[in-house]
């Protein structure tokens, strides 16, 4: 990499993490570029030029960080119950990702289905779990996409309680690869 | 009642719907109790003589629709898939409620545990589920309140597409009702 080149990417980053930090907190209806631009040691024209706006930062943030929480854990099709228990440790240690969720369900409902990264890698995972279920290695009680989505949602755990510290014990974790294991198990077994 | 008990609960009731629709739309640290006030024709003061404070008011809110919605379905502890698919519905309605749910995660996140009334039906379901473990109808691979928990994140569903008109379909509803079926029917059958 040239020296410009390197400089534009060390200042995408750390325009990336203050935004983090500012979406975290505030939201974004509440988040002030200004503010962005001062914990990045940028400015604001720079976080236009490369984002196009306050909306495609906060895009840009949220597929950063589901992208690193895919990346960051193994998926194994024929073991869903430990896939959701990484999930569940994502979760666990990046409570900005929590958050981050809670807000874009908020202000930014429709986002996730034009991720494209992320879209590819979730059919990607589908279409192990069909060959799992097609293997009879996985129950067919459900079609791929949805068992999938259900074991997400059990790895997020309730709504009500998702901000809270409390939720992310052992138990949980356990009592998650439990209900996992009864959702993907064959019948029969 | 007479007039002046009357007028008062009218009063109460207007604040709390003027109320809903500030929260929803504006989370709590975004709403203005000035606007609630004058959308409940009330004033102020006596939103804080009625709620303590704008925090007192919020939680006054959510316990509000959450004692709605429990009441507005059947539990029946032999029947969970049944019970899970009726809570979606409150959902599937009740737009405010999640927007409501989502809000009170980031702002609010250990309310629920303090809202004795909430706490209280919950703990009566829990005994339900229990007992009906212990009569061999339900499964044991969970315990009851871990379950039950279970069976409300389902229904509440992924916490991405929480805010998306898109995931309350009848196919989402069904499939509710299979995970859940197969989370609680005992082994052997």
């Amino acid at each position: 990499m040239t020296g410009t080149v390197r400089d534009a990417a060390a200042t995408r980053q750390r325009i990336l993490e203050a935004a983090t930090a500012e979406f975290s907190a505030a939201g974004l209806a509440g988040a002030r570029v200004g503010r962005i631009a001062d914990r990045a040691q940028a400015n604001q024209r720079m976080i236009y030029a490369y984002f196009g706006s306050k909306d495609g930062l906060f895009d840009a943030v949220l597929e950063h960080h589901v992208l690193l929480a895919q990346d960051s854990v193994t998926f194994d099709a024929t073991d869903l119950p430990g896939y959701a228990q990484q999930v569940f440790d994502v979760y666990r240690t990046q409570t900005n990702l929590v958050r981050l969720s809670l807000w874009q369900a908020l202000e930014r409902p429709d986002l996730m289905p034009s991720l494209t990264p992320v879209v590819r890698t979730m059919a990607d995972k589908v279409a192990a779990v069909a060959r799992a279920q097609e293997a009879g290695l996985v129950s067919t009680a459900l079609p791929a996409d949805t068992l999938l989505d259900h074991i997400l949602t059990l790895a997020h755990g309730n709504l009500a309680l998702a901000g809270s510290e409390n939720v992310w014990t052992d138990d949980q974790r356990r009592d998650l690869g439990v209900s996992v294991a009864l959702l993907t198990t064959p019948s029969g077994e």
